[in-house]
C-alpha cells in the first residue's frame, strides 16, 4: 500500500518537488535532511541558516547547500521551510521568518513535541502560509552538522500532524518529501502524537538520564567500575542519556502534561515490582517478565518482516 | 598487562587445563561455555547435564559434549564443575552434586548474584572441594542451548569472587579457564560484586521491565503504536525486558538488599527531575543531561581504546 500511494503521488507531482527549500537549524536532523534531499534530488535549491556562526561556517565547508548569513535571506522565496531547531526555539524562529515568507509557502518542523510547537509557531506566521507539524522519529546520540548523514531517515517513521483545516495538497506534498528521503509517513493529531511519543521516547529518555545520574552519584561503586561492567545492562541506557541536552530539556518542558502522566504510571508500576522484591513474591516478578518478553518479540518480528 | 599474566599462567599449567569439566545447566551460558571451551581446546572432556530432558536431547543433537542422563554421572571424576543454572536453583544443584564430587574438585558457577550463591551452595559441598563463585558479564535476550555461541565471552569481563580463605592455585586456574575463552578476569568480594551489579545490571533490567509493562498498560496508545515508534528510545529498553524471566526473578529475589538500595536512590533522583519538569526548571534538566552525556562518552572511549 505504501508503495502504491508513493507512486501515485510522485507521478502527480512535478520534479523537483520544490524549487527552493530552506532548512533552519543545521544540527543532526537539519544537516541529515539537507544531505538526504540532495541525494534524493527532489529539491532544486537548498538554503540553510543556523543562529551559530561556527555551525554556518562548518555547513559551508560540508557543502550542505547555500548557507545564508541571515535567516531572512534563507527563507526568502522558499516554497518550503523546514524548521530543525530545539522545540524551545521554535517561537523565536517563527517570528524571525514570518516577514520574509513567500505567499503560499509551506512551513514545517521536526520537533519531538507537536502540540506546543503548533501553539508557539502558528500565531506568528502569516495567514497565507500553510503550517503542518512534522516529526521524523530518527536520531543518534550525536549532535551538530558533522553528525548528520543522508540515510538517517531510511525506513524510519515520520509523523505529520496537520491541523484540522489543513490543505490536503500541502499534506500530500510534505508526505512525498519525507518519502523521498526513505521515511514512512503516518498522520495523527498533535495530542495523540504527544501521548505516543511520551511513552515510546520521552519517558525512556528521562529514565535513562536518571539511571545514569544515579550510578554516577554512588560512593561505593566507582565510575570506572560502572563503565567497566556497563555491558550488564547499563550500557543500553547510556546511549539515550547521551542525547542532546538542549533538545531534551525543551522536550520535557513542552510535553509536560503527557510526560508527567507517564511518569506517574511508571512510578506506580515500579512500586509494585519493588514491593514484590521486598516481600519475595517471585510469581509476580516472573509473570511480569514473561509478558514483557513477548512485547520485545513483537518488535523484533515487525522489524524482520520489514527487511 | 592482561596479556603477560595470561602468558605466564598458561605456560605454568598443563594443557589440557582439566581432564574432565562438567557443566550443569545447558542454557545460553552453559551451552556457550561448552562451545567456547571446545574451540579453545583447553579441556579434554566436557560432560553436561540439564534437569530438562528436552534440553538434554537438544544438547546431544548439538554435540555440545557428553550429555549425561543424571547429574551424578555428569560430575563424577570431574576436576571442575561449572554450575550454569538460575541462582534460585543453585542450592538444589549443590545438594545433588555433593555426593558425587571428586576430592580436590573445583566448583564454580556463573550466577549474576554472588553472595547468595555462596551461602546457598558452599554449606552443602564437601570440605575437600574448592568453591569459587564466578560471573561472566555476558548474555543476550535469548535463552536455551540453541541460543549459545562460542564467542559470547570474548572481550567481556568475568568476575571471580573467591572466599577469603580460597586456595590461590584454584583461583589462578579458574582465571586461566575464563581467559582461554577470551574473557578478561577481575577479582572482588561477593559483597562488592553484588553492589556493582545492582547498579550496572539489576537496576537497569528492573527499570526496563517496568517501562515496557507501563507502555503495555496504556489504553490510549495501542501496542502496535508502541512497537511502531519504539525507535524513539523505547526499543533500547525492550532488549533488557526480554531477558530470561526465571533468571531475573531469581536475581531480584537473591540480591534484594542491594537492588532495593539502588531503587531507593533511583526513585529520589527521578522525583527530583520530575519536580524540575513540573516547575519548568530548565537549568536543572540541562545540567543533569549534560553530565550524563559525558559518562556515555567515557564508555564509548574505553571501548574504542580496547579495540
Amino acid at each position: 500500500m505504501f508503495e502504491s500511494i508513493y507512486e501515485t503521488m510522485i507521478t502527480k507531482l512535478p520534479t523537483p518537488i520544490f524549487d527552493k527549500l530552506a532548512i533552519i537549524g543545521i544540527g543532526l536532523i537539519g544537516s541529515s535532511l539537507a544531505r538526504a534531499l540532495r541525494t534524493a534530488g527532489v529539491v532544486r535549491q537548498i538554503s540553510l541558516y543556523d543562529m551559530r556562526e561556527d555551525v554556518r561556517v562548518r555547513a559551508s565547508e560540508l557543502q550542505l547547500g547555500e548557507v545564508c548569513g541571515d535567516i531572512g535571506t534563507a527563507v526568502q522565496n522558499a516554497d518550503c521551510v523546514i524548521v530543525c531547531v530545539p522545540v524551545g526555539a521554535s517561537e523565536a524562529v517563527a517570528k524571525a521568518i514570518a516577514p520574509h515568507l513567500k505567499a503560499g509557502a509551506l512551513v514545517s518542523d521536526v520537533g519531538s513535541v507537536k502540540g506546543a510547537v503548533e501553539k508557539l509557531m502558528r500565531p506568528h506566521l502569516p495567514q497565507n502560509v500553510e503550517f503542518i507539524g512534522g516529526h521524523p522519529v530518527a536520531g543518534t546520540e550525536y549532535s551538530g552538522p558533522d553528525a548528520g548523514f543522508a540515510t538517517l531517515f531510511e525506513g524510519r517513521w515520520s509523523i505529520l500532524t496537520p491541523p484540522e483545516n489543513a490543505n490536503q495538497d500541502y499534506v500530500n506534498i510534505l508526505k512525498v518529501l519525507w518519502e523521498s528521503v526513505g521515511a514512512k509517513v503516518e498522520l495523527m493529531t498533535t495530542e495523540h502524537h504527544d501521548l505516543v511519543l511520551a511513552i515510546t521516547s520521552h519517558l525512556p529518555h528521562l529514565i535513562a538520564y536518571t539511571t545514569v545520574g544515579t550510578a554516577d552519584n554512588l560512593a561505593k561503586v566507582t565510575e570506572s567500575e560502572v563503565i567497566q561492567y556497563s555491558a550488564g545492562g547499563f550500557r543500553d541506557f547510556t546511549r539515550l542519556a547521551a542525547s542532546d541536552p538542549t533538545m531534551w530539556r525543551d522536550v520535557f518542558l513542552h510535553n509536560k502534561d503527557a510526560v508527567l502522566e507517564m511518569l506517574g504510571r511508571f512510578s506506580e508500576d515500579l512500586s509494585a515490582l519493588q514491593r514484590a522484591i521486598r516481600y519475595g513474591e517471585g510469581d509476580v516478578l516472573f509473570d511480569h517478565f514473561t509478558h514483557t518478553r513477548a512485547i520485545r518479540r513483537s518488535i523484533v518480528q515487525v522489524e524482520s518482516v520489514k527487511e
